[in-house]
């Protein structure tokens, strides 16, 4: 019955399609192997395949409108091809796009997952009442994205949305972009283990325990130690919402949108860092001390910064990628 | 002949009117004393009186299209009132738009002076040749803009754009915003003097010599001095062009824009300034370095990221606020 869109999140490790409706009903989801190592041609393959299979079944019913494909890495918009993804390496010059539109014989959308995750969000999330929004995507590094007016603001060639590369300090540790000081080095999981690995040199009992444990030693380690009431790892968290909230401060001071979403693994340690990242917020930004929502109920807070968690976790980038279609197609 | 609009620049100390034609020729500039301590209405009065003298000049031959305010200040767009102003401190809760469009029978714009000089240097500017730009007004603080598809891009409330609130530094002095290590304290004329009075102290001897002369001591001199050799005046221009470089990295990964456009007084200092600004910019935004123009001819620099010195001056922003009714009106 309804028209329908296919969105892929295409990972080094796996490869997610969902088939969406237009009205934004989830009607399939499947996930693959991807297996990039194998190079690109035998991916698209199967990554085709599958799409072909899923619209078989949904185009008896509706209209297949659209592909969008998510890749974690920096996409080449006009040439449909990705520049640099850390996941993809052996993807570089292959014409991704071209290829799987030659496939499917429909129109296909190359975007980065963390414009796609913005989208989705807006669309289905968190961000379904406003229409300016970006979102924080804090995993390994710090994603982002920027939506205006309802659609992915790209900047010049697609590379607009790199908060995790905002320099917040002048020192600090080196970053794979060649940088050093930037956001990502301070507020993501790669920062939390880096703070924790120092706690435990400086003396740190409960975090050096887990560490010896045996188990996996990750943030989600560290984060339960710091609801547990462990010093150390409550003043990780601390040290981790003050940085997103300085990198806060001046994008909101620079952009002045309705809604920041904070997404990605790492925000599911909201309640950990989240009254850190406010402190910083509202004590660095006249934008934001000006347009405080405070404890305004959500139905008034029209006119105020709302920086709210992310609503549809991992899923929000199959969102994003299956509504390209609809909008632009 | 050509139709025409009417582009206002309101300082606390000088009231300046344009009359621009349609395709960006000016026409007729004059400049009134604002004298802004009266308060509002004598002010607007005298406004609109210049203003209609010079409507019934040049409607002989054409049409009018409406005019632009510009306002040093945080405007509230939706009101089109004045929330915040240091040189217009009489002038909030006072209908700035309402009482001027009255006056007129025309329809008005109401603006921040740094919006307009976006708006301006894109439509006659350093930025006429890109959809996508900023500016950034290097005077006793740091004022900004954006424009986004040939227009202002407001945000939310009107409050995008201040660059000069975006924390750099984590310690650092404090700011008028309530804030501290503000870009606007290490890259405006402020902080020129204010890292002059350090220089002093510490025992330079040209700077003290320049302090003591009797002669006015402002940023102005410190530049001379440091295009005449003297290493103190040089060291500060480098620290300020290492901060405003460090401002602009974390901007070009936000924004991805097609160009940053360097304006205000304080943009005299390009000479000085600009090495070690764009030294910081190379070394500290990946996004920079994947764009960089580099010494590619104008012509060949689509898809490069731009850092240009404005060229309208103080005119900008009179010309951007007589584009807006020619685009909006």
């Amino acid at each position: 019955m309804p028209d329908f869109s296919i969105g892929v999140d295409l990972g080094g490790t796996n490869l997610r399609i969902a088939a969406v409706s237009r009205e934004g009903q989830l009607l399939e989801k499947v996930t693959l192997e991807a297996n990039a190592a194998r190079g690109p041609d035998p991916v698209i393959n199967e990554m085709c395949s599958a799409i072909q299979r899923i619209n078989s079944q949904y185009e008896r019913d509706g209209k297949f409108l659209g592909a969008g494909i998510g890749i974690p890495g920096i996409i080449d918009l006009e040439t449909g091809t990705i520049r640099k993804s850390a996941n993809l390496p052996r993807f570089s010059d292959y014409p991704v796009r071209a290829e799987i539109e030659r496939r499917l014989g429909a129109k296909v959308f190359l975007d980065n997952d963390a414009n796609f995750a913005a989208l989705g969000e807006k669309w289905l999330g968190a961000g379904r009442s406003v229409a300016n929004m970006a979102i924080l995507t804090l995993g390994t590094g710090i994603g982002g994205g920027i939506v205006l007016n309802e659609k992915i603001f790209h900047g010049m060639n697609g590379m607009s949305g790199e908060f995790g590369h905002v320099p917040i300090s002048k020192e600090g540790p080196p970053c794979g972009c060649g940088s050093y000081g930037c956001a990502e080095q301070y507020a993501s999981a790669t920062a939390i283990m880096r703070m924790a690995r120092e706690a435990i040199t400086a003396g740190s009992a409960a975090l050096a325990r887990a560490a010896d444990s045996g188990a996996e030693f990750n943030a989600e380690v560290v984060y339960k130690l710091a609801m547990q009431g462990d010093k150390d790892a409550q003043n990780i968290f601390r040290k981790f919402g003050n940085a997103l909230g300085f990198l806060l401060a001046g994008l909101v001071n620079t952009l002045n949108l309705d809604m920041f979403v904070i997404g990605g693994g790492v925000s599911s340690a909201w309640d950990a860092f989240a009254p850190s990242m406010f402190e910083e917020l509202r004590s660095r930004s006249l934008v934001y001390a000006a347009t405080d929502p405070g404890d305004l109920p959500p139905e008034r807070t029209h006119g105020k910064t709302i920086i709210a968690k992310a609503l549809l976790g991992s899923d929000a980038g199959l969102y994003g990628a299956a509504r390209v279609p609809t909008v632009e197609g």
